[in-house]
């Protein structure tokens, strides 16, 4: 993997501020583990009140967190003062997501001055042991707080 | 937009059972509209409690509401006793999903025998003023119960 | 569909005249036929030297015209002096392309200052018979010259 | 990357069989490189007559190089007599497709009895220095001769 060189000597900070504000991730009970420059992994334990009809963590979740991994993994190398937004994302679902819980890594595959393309991960954790069950290749863009 | 033909007469009840075992869509106060075949509309309300640092509802809400409607479109056509599952989709965020409530409209492009290729749509409403905000293509499968 | 307001008046001789320099629509025969704000079609006629193991156009020559009409349809909003390029897409495959020729239409859903998102279809032709093979969904880029 | 075990012991014949049938990759002057269970190479050289308005390999050859290697991936995994079919893919594109030549790599990353999920990779190659300019994430079907 690329090593990437933050714009932002505060991108760790300004990254974990970002996601307690995110009411969303608050409500999965999702926490951020690994912040650094152009990858970001979370976590979030199992909850059935967010499972499809067959008791897996429905798509939308998976793709929850995924997306913001990614985005999180994009806003890391973006200037002090910018705003992230997700312009798209396709996700394939490789298995079920089912578990005890779940970790979703985000990684920067190219930082641009306004776009940045990310790969997600998904993981099911099972007794300790990961499997993966989904993927995602996503576009973000920075929005510079001045325009 | 094309016609399908349901394979089976009781596509309508069957759509909205499997809906009504959908946590996920209930924690969202989602309910389901229109039924036909190859067509199935969702609803669901604005909720502080899915939205990301702005206060828009996340994408991966956004995602959920549209990969229902759509699996529940192909779900439509396909035969009694079988079981719906999600391969993958993408997703162009347009707008910010912001307003009272939120539809999203799941149509069939292409129904086969295993595969079936659909398209989502969410608008958001503000004042009873409908806008688009956010599109999907996504590609479903159907698994019979005796494979 | 939107009605869209171009914001260069000769968009249309501008569309014309950056397909005619595309070594790669001339390598396909490929000619621009509607060309409106926010919406361009292309026609190709069948050509073996273009096709995969069983005789189909192969999906990258689909992709090349859906892309094709999707770009123009985007560049036809563009203002005077800007380039375009294609961010990403996603296409399905509906059925195989086989046929006397094709038509791509390529259409603008939202259109904005930098990004614009816009959704392709592919056509084939049997004895004057249309037939919907492939469909896209894309993210198109403005640069402007200055920058 | 993951390791798997290949059902047709004769897979390589059989890849690079179907690979000399595809007029599509001969008119591209494509060769075909590494041949492993669940991972195929591909090289192309530039070639003007596949280039867009800006000289570059038009997004759909890009898309092409990378369809086929990520195509053959999947294949090579596939029971003898199995016939393969793309079903979708999304593709970034990262940088302009420029240089000597190109260099496309397509693996596996989830292969199941009908769908296959691999990611393709495109490298342009200046002076035999390689720089990643697209991605891809596709699904793949087998379809069986006897179906």
């Amino acid at each position: 993997m690329e090593t990437f060189l933050p714009s932002d000597p505060d991108f760790e900070s300004r990254v974990r501020a970002s996601f307690a504000q995110q009411e969303m991730l608050t409500s999965l009970g999702a926490q951020i583990g690994l912040v650094r420059a152009g990858e970001v992994h979370l976590t979030a334990p199992y909850d059935a009140s967010f499972t499809q009809q067959d008791g897996f963590l429905h798509a939308g979740i998976v793709t929850t967190l995924m997306d913001s991994a990614c985005g999180y993994a994009a806003y890391s190398l973006m200037p002090g003062g910018s705003r992230v937004l997700t312009v798209e994302f396709k996700v394939n679902l490789l298995y079920p997501a089912r578990g005890d819980g779940f970790r979703a890594e985000g990684c920067v595959i190219k930082a641009g001055r306004t776009l940045t393309v990310c790969e997600g991960k998904l993981f099911s954790i099972e007794k300790e042991k990961e499997s993966l069950c989904a993927i995602m290749q996503a576009t973000i863009i920075c929005i510079q707080e001045k325009e």
